[in-house]
């Protein structure tokens, strides 16, 4: 095989696949921030959840982004907040707690049946019968969404507890953000498909 | 370590890294398509570039994306085209012709130094000294492409040579498209620094 093809690094791969899985409960924002509450369908266009802080192509650059001047307005990346039923009730065992409520932590959309889906690769495809959402990148759990945990379980303890607990255990189960990509309703109930794409693990040399 | 951890999960990972190149060229939309012209500096806004065919946070489904009804507006992540000085001379000498010259096939900008360009996870963020991009997909080489090489080539020759190698050869080689996430101008001879992400082959059992 010629040396200059791709396909012949010693690079780790996979090809594509689709898994199958299930829209479990769809959520929208509430208050306060970051809870949302659920609802029965939503109807997505390519800028997100119509009415919602985090509809639009673009928003601020924030504590995320450290790198970036706060407010400076860049590419979303976070239209839509997607977690795991499976990978929520593997965070609460490693918290010690019975469960965490996907409204308490911001979800907007809590999925089954796809494993380790916090690990999707970017440009993963969730397909619903009728939108397509993208992965963007794993999310990050933070305290903010620690102290709301807290807030539920334990709101009359001191902080330090539950709150950092959160970020500490979440790691790599916090679910996903994502963009849309095919405008359209989306029901809570309604089986949809991973499509994973080719995957090559990068490095330099 | 905990089962439920998905660090202990056997999937191959790699942590994130930085690589730094160089901006050696930039290019904006020429007569006919796909072909680019030359040009010193580009004014990326969040939108790609400014009065040009790929313009914009949406776009029209095509013969990409069959699984979408033609002519549906969709999420671009098509804004910017992005080739490697490397790559299209390794496609060259795959097709055993001299040089692909980056205007011939739609590039807006020609990067050097990054080791495996193409491969580059979705994810990967380009950053510029005042503007960073965001790599979305990894490019498809298409014989459109592959007809606008055999145009300066080979004009006078039937369909089917160079036309068709390139598909057959600049796969994995054919640069990446990309999203703009952090406005702002661009200018050929520029360092750039590619930040690639924690990477996990990702499967489902």
């Amino acid at each position: 095989m010629n040396p200059k093809l791709p396909m012949s690094l010693p690079l780790p791969s996979r090809p594509g696949c689709e898994v199958r899985g299930r829209c479990e409960a769809l959520f929208v924002e509430a208050e306060p921030h970051p809870e949302t509450r659920a609802v029965s369908e939503i109807a997505l266009d390519l800028q997100g959840i119509p009415g919602t802080r985090h509809y639009g192509f673009t928003r601020k650059a924030g504590p995320r982004e450290p790198w970036y001047k706060r407010g400076m307005e860049m590419r979303s990346g976070r239209q839509i907040t997607i977690v795991s039923r499976e990978e929520l009730a593997a965070i609460a065992a490693l918290m010690a707690i019975e469960s965490i409520a996907p409204e308490w932590i911001g979800a907007n959309i809590v999925v089954s049946g796809i494993p380790h889906f916090t690990l999707l690769p970017p440009g993963s495809r969730i397909v619903f019968p009728e939108a397509t959402i993208v992965v963007e990148a794993a999310n990050a759990p933070c305290r903010i969404t620690g102290k709301a945990i807290a807030r539920h379980l334990t709101p009359d303890a001191e902080p330090g507890g539950i709150d950092l607990a959160f970020p500490a255990s979440a790691k790599g189960l916090r679910g996903v953000v994502a963009s849309v990509e095919r405008a359209g309703t989306i029901r809570a109930g309604e089986a949809i498909t991973v499509k994973v794409p080719p995957q090559i693990l990068w490095q330099a040399d």
